[in-house]
């Protein structure tokens, strides 16, 4: 059986839904073992408002899944050096990088993106695609997939964007089960974006 | 402007997505004020295996909204007389009532839905419905709602129910407008079931 590990990174501001959605969706794949991190470790606030407890993120192998989701906490991280500075070799360290929502604002600032096609926060566009002019950046699309990354429109469209990444990792049919079993209704295509901007 | 307490109930072993797509929802009403409450207080772990940080829950206003997700937690706490007494008490306190997924199985077993319609998650319905064969158990149904209590299907099906509870509570156009924000698919008419049983 296939097995993968899936770094969770949470920070002050993080968006529940952008997170929660494909949480719940990779916790149905057997298979994925989850950690639940941030740079600082220990209680982390959402824009929500509750608190959820992190361990410390001190490396990203080679063989690890990074998760970063979005948030209103994505607005002064782009800004903190250090934090860009850390998140770019974790991600270059991971064999595969998803994120969610104005998650991809981040990574358009550590410069990952550039030369490559990638989606974010329809509602928050211009400002997360500023972040980087030379990301191929898509105005009508649900979640992109190029290279090792994966971008999703904002925090709903995880969801689908983490049954696709099931589905290219575990198959299709697992994709269908776990969508069946949380009673999901998936909106699958990439393309069907209701939410696109001009 | 109207406002509400939304007071949200965790369990050991309550499943993510059943809470935190509709405190996303929630989160986007102005004049919602919501807490993240558990009868004992301190760190609840999910069934995904995260911790949450939660305050105690002592007592329920007439004015509040109690708000219970589902998960594999309730298998146990059914069985759990103090829980489900104290459940009943604080139940019968609420303005409203709002359950997600095998929440309903609490609501069932607390004696509360006899009568009622309501509907559970469709993916252990035998089960859930089996606390309390007098509810009036709709098998073909996203969300039920019947007086004060709002019953969803499994998992998925609570943020759809949200979206519903925002439009009764605060108007249509709030409720596809926070839909929007979220970039959130709606699937808002309560008999379209995808994961109906017979």
């Amino acid at each position: 059986m296939k097995t993968m590990k899936i770094k969770i990174l949470f920070f002050e501001g993080f968006e529940a839904l952008d997170v929660f959605g494909p949480v719940e969706v990779f916790s149905k794949a057997e298979g994925i073992e989850m950690s639940f991190c941030s740079f600082e470790g220990g209680p982390i606030r959402s824009a929500q408002g509750f608190l959820i407890m992190t361990e410390i993120l001190n490396e990203v192998a080679s063989s690890d899944v990074l998760f970063i989701p979005g948030g209103v906490g994505t607005r002064t991280l782009v800004e903190d050096v250090a934090f860009i500075t850390k998140l770019r070799t974790f991600i270059e360290n991971s064999s595969l990088c998803l994120s969610v929502c104005t998650g991809s604002a981040l990574l358009a600032k550590a410069g990952v993106l550039t030369g490559k096609k990638a989606t974010t926060n329809k509602k928050a566009y211009a400002w997360a695609t500023g972040q980087d002019d030379k990301v191929l950046w898509q105005n009508k699309a649900r979640f992109v997939v190029d290279g090792k990354f994966y971008t999703s429109s904002g925090v709903s469209a995880g969801t689908d964007m983490a049954l696709t990444f099931i589905a290219d990792q575990f198959g299709i049919e697992k994709a269908h089960e776990i969508a069946n079993r949380i009673e999901y209704i998936w909106s699958s295509d990439p393309e069907l974006d209701p939410f696109a901007v001009e």
